[in-house]
């Protein structure tokens, strides 16, 4: 006849919380990630190594318990219960802690690396749309401008970084939010593709249009991603920005967000996005009554 | 008047993937931590200083593209839409790569040197139920018992680790799945507190009931967690196991779970839970018509 015994577990020593990992069972990590199987894709093994490893570790460096476990469980729950067409909350909450911004910089440099649009669109962001129509030169993107809007004459030229000289057919595709901070499908009261414009250079490689002078908002906060914002004593605003793609065939498309360098939050973005190189400076526009700033913004292209 | 131009970035070496942190802007965790406010919980910002860094670094690590990232939000998204009263799927996610069975161990080990019974009681699992009656000894906790299932008689003693003498006035808790793997409160056809017993012990210290020998059954495998372990190449089952609590008051608590040394993926746990010590055997027993296997399990208590 078999007997067992149940004694407690708790024989090790009385050390406090934090630092030492060795307290805990030190096969474990390397047991979960070889439990995966022969048949598993290389890249996705590659992915779940690393990620396993680094959850586990988090998990020990700070002693992690089954009630804070938890609450983040219960957080990621209600992201997902709270995301649809519309609004997608974990991305968010990846936003707030930057890595949206930082899988954006990985994307970047390896799509620099890389020959293939596919990759290299893949940092558009949420808010791109690939079916905007074709606008005359000087178009103003801006229908139905609001009272508190500040428009904005925005211009400039494509060249080639080989040979210095001025890109023709090349797209630019400029998107923003309106002074509510929402992008136009976000928002039922603007005209479908407001605040949007595609534009193709000429032979002079020159483009131009009306704008908005953008303004900051706040990254929805009355979910999930809010309350870990507030938690950390964060505000939720984003500095004022406009998207921009610029793309030709043969050559590599530049894809990425400008900042106003007047704006608020260039300093805490709450999504991180903000680069020195990326803040430009609109000036005051005299002699044109459709717009009270301008922004000349050029745009030089490599060959893929 | 201002003007800017935008330039490739990608002016970065060549390298391959993989291996090289330092191609990322070495400074960006750094930001992203120290945008905690000065009113931050203490705790808190120690758990997301780890977790934003073991993120960061994780994404780094296997240069995590933003469609790699994105396939990882949709499943969190869709953790969230599947989860209800019934039905936790963040959790079984993070359990299929050892997180809850990483974070018990820690909580475990908390509680070890804790005094509270708050802190302790926190990994009694999603299963534990407050409010079951207590029985007689020598109870048959299994109602309507299937037809596969094989009932077994489970007993033993509580002895006090100080004195080692019997220890009267301990709640024993057991609770255990139906062979159909569905616990009584997931499984509409169970009665209620159907496999589950709560015996307080005698003068003797000792503890008996009837119960079935537990059977292995799958993780919930139609959801993400389901998808990462057919993905990770691996099967969804737990092995056999029988949940016990032992509680007095003046002595710290055991919380367990004990496996059967013939169950079928004691190697392969889906959440990875088993421990050698936690192998027990199942003896056949002779003479009595209600039970074709016993258990003898003694527990020993330590004081607070």
């Amino acid at each position: 006849m078999s007997t067992h015994t149940a004694v407690p577990e708790d024989t090790l020593n009385g050390a406090g919380r934090g630092g030492n990992l060795e307290r805990y069972d030190p096969e474990f990590t390397d047991k979960v990630i070889n439990a995966m199987g022969p048949k598993t894709n290389p890249r996705l093994r590659t992915i779940m190594t690393s990620l396993i490893r680094h959850v586990h570790d988090f998990a020990r460096e700070c002693d992690l318990t089954v009630d804070e476990w938890m609450m983040g469980v219960n957080m990621i729950n209600r992201c997902g219960q709270m995301s649809d067409d519309k609004r997608n909350e974990s991305q968010l909450l990846c936003d707030v802690i930057g890595l949206e911004t930082l899988v954006d910089e990985i994307t970047f440099k390896l799509a620099g690396e890389a020959t293939d649009l596919a990759t290299q669109s893949a940092i558009l962001g949420p808010f791109y749309r690939h079916d905007v129509p074709l606008s005359e030169m000087g178009t103003n993107i801006s229908d139905n401008t609001p009272n508190d809007a500040v428009p904005a004459y925005m211009f400039g030229k494509v060249t080639s970084a080989k040979t210095g000289k001025p890109l023709a057919n090349v797209e630019i595709d400029i998107w923003q939010a309106s002074t509510n901070g929402l992008y136009e499908q976000q928002d039922p009261e603007q005209k479908d593709c407001n605040l949007r414009g595609r534009f193709k250079t000429g032979p002079n490689g020159e483009y131009s249009l009306y704008c908005l002078k953008p303004t900051p908002y706040p990254v929805p906060d009355d979910g999930p991603a809010g309350e870990l914002l507030n938690l950390m004593d964060r505000q939720p605003f984003r500095p004022a920005h406009i998207h921009i793609l610029a793309q030709c065939e043969g050559h590599k498309p530049i894809i990425t967000q400008i900042f106003d360098k007047d704006s608020k939050f260039l300093d805490d973005d709450s999504v991180f996005a903000v680069k020195d190189a990326l803040v430009v400076t609109f000036d005051p526009r005299k002699g044109d009554k459709l717009a009270q700033y301008e922004l000349h913004y050029d745009v030089v292209l490599k060959s893929m």
